[in-house]
């Protein structure tokens, strides 16, 4: 499994106190990307020689502890189903004690840059989703 | 149902050319904050004095069409289940000529500011989220 | 003067209760885009047609009184010096009762899309800079 | 000098390519809170500790080369004039190859949490400021 460690800072938070819901999405897609440069993956290059965008398509988030200004926060990162042409990424934001703040995921389509349309996930994007599936067994 | 007629900026997008995926969420808000405000509920005041925060305990989007620079967006907001302590926002994002951009649900919870627990709707609140129902029927 | 109402939103503010400071760049172009779109210079299509870009090179604000989440803003937007190949927008934020809440200043250049370099402003975009000007005399 | 390295992530873009301007500010509070906590005075905790906010009353940037999605870029962050009861922070954004891509600069004023007015700078804060200056030297 993947580790991402970032920091919730003052402009993720809003006048409640806490981290505004949709900034829980910024620190994923932070995660995604450096779980996808990690990876050997790199974005943007890599897709962009594969010439494929990876859209989001569906993206959803739970929110269970309130994360704060300042908070230390570990993004783990975890492929979950992966198709032909779209794949998932699940995410667990985890702060200081191993508290669990929330979990994400997004769903991701490989389509092609110059037609707009489904596309086979290029095998350099798809040994990425499955080796970290192995790393994790 | 609501409709808030709003424009997607430069800052809503990103270097693919289209709407930013978590910036979907800035228009639900931003449309959920008028759908309140044009119901007489207006945030953040009407909650203060009730005493209450309502944090979003979930939240999900599709995207269907891309969203772009300079699109006038209407974004429908509507009332989904009204629980004691909870309640649901679904939005319907159409652009010119009413094609589907995109959907997203919100998941909201009454709390305490004192103690932090769920606490019943207030009155107030209940009376917009199934007035709105009433008016759909 | 042209003016552009807006609100203050809850991702707006951060969590030391008022606006962060740069969101009042993020309401500055939400204005500079409705300045331009009321005077028929609708971006991004009209500066995409004439073949340019119009980036900023310079931007600053002053913070003068606090905004707050729900805060009814009106931005006045005003032409300042135009150039042969630059101009600057000029911007107040005034809330309710008129009260100053800050101002900003952004600097753009027009770039040719292809080769990157300064080239004149369109005479679309001269007219809609100095008829602002006019207007203001 | 600080240095905090930092990568332009796919948000932190907009539909002509490249940084949206007001994300520059976005990069130099990211820095400005790591500069902070690594001389010990650690957002917000120590301000709040202290009775202060330290709200930015003036804010500025430069741009001069693009930043892209995907572009590793080191902040080097230093003090500028200490004052009584305010400070400027300096920020330098360096992509690879030490090219300059664009500096900013904030001004801060120590304000009392209670009574909203400025108040001198609390030793801990001055220390900072000034080994920093005395390092650069």
């Amino acid at each position: 499994m993947f580790r991402h460690a970032t920091t919730v800072r003052l402009y993720d938070t809003d006048a409640t106190g806490a981290l505004f819901f949709a900034q829980q999405f910024r620190l994923a897609h932070e995660a995604c990307e450096a779980f996808m440069a990690a990876a050997g993956f790199v974005l943007p290059m890599k897709p962009l020689k594969a010439g494929i965008l990876l859209p989001i398509v569906h993206a959803e988030a739970d929110y269970t502890a309130p994360l704060n200004w300042g908070d230390q926060v570990t993004v783990e990162v975890q492929p979950g189903r992966v198709g032909t042409t779209s794949f998932v990424l699940k995410y667990r934001f985890c702060k200081a004690g191993d508290t669990l703040a929330g979990t994400a995921q997004t769903v991701h389509v490989a389509v092609s840059r110059k037609t707009g349309r489904p596309v086979h996930l290029p095998d350099a994007l798809r040994a990425v989703l499955t080796a970290s599936g192995r790393r994790k067994a």
